[in-house]
């Protein structure tokens, strides 16, 4: 498997993600690497780390920044990095990309560059959301803001079929977001799309509310772009603060000088649990071809770990069977 | 100032609210309750704790139970608790409505009987989101799950007001829940709604996403029923999860048995901070009356700080300062 990683993209690129690169190319056995990005700055990486590893680079002298509107850019910046691995992968020269660039911009390449899976509608960033159980997948994060049922629907499929290939969870039980757990409940996307969902072949299981996906109550919980984004952020927020505050209340306070010591491995470890740099990255999913979008704050243990869901999910045939399960059960027409 | 109490909504109605009325009856000046409920099950409350307050009961047989769907029993059930405390609130028999009883049945019976504030669209929920800082008033919470951009710049303004008159805090600060600081973030509604509230007189400072709104950021933090209360079950949910973590991590290993004793008291002081009851309940903002609806679990205190704020926005005028604010400066017409 040849795996195209955007060296470029990412608060720390490129030394974090070259490192990444070169872990999982020690590592993992049959992986290729390609770093696509500006050579000279990939090999003084690559040379402070005296690398003898299966790495290749494809030079390209363009990247888009972080906070740069990443969609503009993409149409402008024809030889950025993001933008290059998108093109190695449509010639078949990869068979996979993992990016921790500008969001916007990686959506906005593969849109532009790699289009859509034949029949999907729209794309849709998936993330493991860690639960008391195992870790579920939500879908959209934010690539599809403005969402209709059918939407939602395929989200729901293209999903069940990550899960189940790439995880290798069968017969995964897909929820969708909402505020109640009645289908009487929750907005008139929620409710149309709960209505459309209990007619299509998937585990249905009805409604999610925050704390069952929390609890590992599904394994696919569906929800718009806008929706599903916030309660990422608003997880993270509250994660972050509570944190602080347990630590701030703990540290003014002589008594609890000791405890405090005893109970940082605790916290340690429940902001390991909390970070998703143990998954890699979020997979695009509806485009055609393997995508792994990883966080910008991604470190070399982060790209690492991508660069190995990025090879499951090409060795999984995922997007060839996200494309042939549309075929069957091709979705109503855009109403 | 008299206030009507639901005595029969509430997981645990009649014996807390009627505590709850008591508490206040007896440290609140100036101030009658009317306990609309079942006078047998409010007799037997009041008898074991032996009243001599300024505490009435308006008896009427039937109430809402917190399981079935409110909004359809409000039509059937003309004598249910929440239906009476609205009938006297519109008679100017009471100046103000508590209840912890069904969601859907206090706002169903709110729009049936008492009707919205001339001009106002859609009603709000709004309840005060603990920060770091001072709490920030979140609207709406459900009441209103489809919004149209013109209602959010309604929930911008009561949610203003409400804050500047009953918590006297001049000039403050609104914002919009949004996935992204920029204005071209979120989707079609945010964005639009973005543009309207910078043409009004609020003082609107941009989107807050959800870490600023923890931050304390604004004052106000506008959004649709549909996000803000998936936002809120969001933060209950992680902030629940967490604890448990800690708690449970702490729980199984010796070497942090001690650390667990001393912290109970943080993690005691943590909870009560996200705990809700300290702010009674929530208002209901754009009904024609002051009307707050406290949690379902609420308890006695709970219920006290309930009456205690319907007071506070009696007292304050806040329904007739929407109403005239409204005609000064109508919402165009709808789309």
């Amino acid at each position: 498997v040849r795996i195209a990683v955007d060296a470029m993209g990412g608060d720390q690129a490129p030394l974090e993600i070259v490192r990444g690169a070169l872990k999982a190319a020690r590592r993992e056995h049959g992986i290729e690497i390609v770093l696509v990005g500006d050579e000279p700055q990939i090999r003084k990486v690559l040379q402070d780390l005296e690398s003898k590893t299966k790495i290749s680079i494809h030079h390209t002298p363009d990247w888009i920044r972080m906070d740069e509107p990443g969609a503009a850019a993409v149409k402008k910046k024809k030889q950025a990095s993001i933008v290059v691995c998108c093109e190695l992968l449509k010639r078949g020269e990869v068979n996979a990309i993992v990016s921790a660039g500008n969001t916007s911009g990686v959506i906005g390449a593969c849109l532009l560059t790699l289009g859509r899976i034949p029949g999907i509608r729209r794309p849709a960033l998936a993330v493991m959301f860690p639960t008391l159980t195992t870790p579920s997948l939500l879908l959209d994060l934010g690539a599809t803001v403005d969402c209709k049922p059918e939407y939602l629907v395929q989200f729901g499929t293209m999903g069940a079929i990550y899960v189940e290939k790439v995880l290798g969870r069968p017969h995964p039980k897909v929820g969708i977001v909402n505020i109640g757990e009645e289908h009487t409940k929750g907005n008139a996307l929620v409710k149309e799309t709960y209505e459309l969902l209990q007619h299509t072949a998937l585990n249905f299981v009805g409604s999610v509310e925050p704390k069952q996906l929390i609890n590992g109550h599904v394994d696919v919980a569906v929800a718009d772009g806008f929706s599903g984004n916030l309660m990422l952020k608003m997880g993270e927020a509250m994660g972050e603060w509570i944190m602080k505050t347990v630590k701030t209340r703990i540290g003014w306070n002589p008594v609890y000088l000791g405890a405090a010591a005893a109970l940082t491995p605790v916290l340690k470890s429940l902001r390991k649990h909390l970070d998703h740099s143990e998954y890699g990255g979020a997979p695009l999913l509806g485009v055609a071809g393997v995508v792994i979008k990883s966080h910008g704050r991604a470190k070399a243990l982060t790209i690492r770990n991508a660069i190995r869901v990025a090879r499951k999910m090409a060795e999984s045939n995922t997007v060839d069977v996200i494309a042939s399960t549309l075929n069957e059960s091709p979705t109503p027409a855009e109403s």
